[in-house]
């Protein structure tokens, strides 16, 4: 059952989150009007409340997930959190959390981490994710398949029936050396499903996307479901030229999700 | 059952090879004495008699695999040859086909190859390889799962009763980022094995060998059988930050092996 939008929650202590979230001044007796971006905060927020100060936690990556790493830098300006050790999941992580003075470490010297806090592109009902739109997908995987606790968060237009559902893209990482070769090869393992592969790229002439550990990202689109996911997974990681694809299987423990109805805590069987 | 060094193949139209397969001039008598270069040499000749004019083929890397390069170049450059396109597997090799006039492609022109001819470091029973001691398993590992035909030479020293069997690495590419954590991660995966997990170093300094594809290598030795290798293989690709491995299972269709006793054959059944 949703947890609806509670007063201590809309008039937070963030000075910042009062405005979107009040119902506009104009219309005192209507429904507050909630943002998408909205949503991802209190997603964020919520899952902050999981943090206890002396944790080693994973800083996501992504717009919900720049939410709780702002929201873990203002608890500790403020006192209510002490001796936090971040592990960013990517450069940009890296770089926001250095603006906020969370201290930071890596995994060779923090290889297991207590709490991490991500967003998510799709979840479907087993709690699998997509993630990686973003291009981080391979950072994130690293640090969230070694914590105690992996708290997603996201908003309700994330969940999914099925991986791929969205319609959107499941990023696959790959090396830059003859990345056609892969993207083909990637197409043809989930040619029963529609799938089609593209090269990410940025700017106006099209320029290959380039992820923190210098590869590229072949994204792939489904029209329908491709079965089995732990067998996708082995069959993806398996084509020589892979790094690593954005399907999450069985890592997250927990998932908050932020909608219309409120809030949502799903925790995995 | 192999096929003993026959004059025909010692005194080889290629003048180079004749010095060193020929006994030493002291005693004519003599049986030749051959080093482990020749031997390398003596199955890379063989392999490229199954070469034929208009094929693509892919271009091993390492000592043996040169010796081999050398000869297509040799054959076409002798007119013997004809209409042969070249997929390096290595800048390294890439270099060495330029030198020698092999006109070269990429596997995103030539996604279909008809033969390659590569080196390895070890050879098991079932023709399952380790290869990449060199430093290009992810290049070779993409060109020659794409073959029609996969031969592999190597001198008789390569042969082992089981993968890891030489107490020599089982190489693993992985992305730079946190090494040490996927080294141990890698090393925890064969703990049954005893596994210890090396950074490939060059130098005096022991700067990270990095590869072709700005990657390093963690070098794995066991000391006993790891067991089913498919297993072992996908255990190893799950980890985020593998980006390959040097197990080459299931893909070598011939191996020729040049010992003391001869040439001998091996087919994969």
């Amino acid at each position: 059952m949703a947890i609806p939008y509670l007063p201590k929650f809309i008039a937070s202590d963030t000075s910042s989150m009062v405005g979107p979230l009040l119902a506009p001044s104009s219309a005192p007796l209507s429904p507050p009007i909630f943002t998408q971006d909205d949503f991802k905060k209190a997603a964020a927020y919520k899952a902050v409340e999981f943090v206890h100060s002396g944790m080693v936690l994973g800083l996501g990556t992504g717009s919900t997930a720049r939410h709780a790493v702002d929201r873990i830098g203002d608890l500790l300006r403020q006192g209510k959190l002490k001796d936090i050790v971040g592990i960013p999941t990517s450069k940009k992580t890296y770089d926001q959390a250095v603006s906020l003075g969370i201290p930071l470490s890596d995994l060779d010297s923090h290889p297991v981490i207590d709490l991490a806090i991500d967003g998510a592109d799709e979840v479907d009902p087993d709690l699998n994710l997509v993630k990686g739109r973003g291009g981080s997908l391979l950072r994130e995987k690293m640090v969230e398949c070694v914590c105690k606790k992996f708290i997603v968060i996201v908003d309700e237009s994330k969940l999914v029936d099925f991986i791929g559902g969205s319609g959107l893209a499941m990023p696959v990482e790959v090396v830059p050396y003859c990345w056609k070769f892969t993207a083909v090869r990637l197409q043809n393992l989930f040619k029963d499903s529609g799938c089609v592969g593209k090269l990410r790229t940025v700017g106006e002439n099209g320029e290959p996307y380039v992820t923190d550990n210098e590869n590229y990202i072949v994204d792939l689109y489904f029209n329908k479901d491709i079965g089995d996911l732990n067998v996708a997974s082995d069959r993806i990681l398996r084509l020589a030229g892979v790094v690593e694809h954005g399907m999450f299987l069985d890592m997250a423990t927990t998932v908050i999700v932020a909608g219309e109805l409120g809030i949502t805590i799903k925790d995995k069987q």
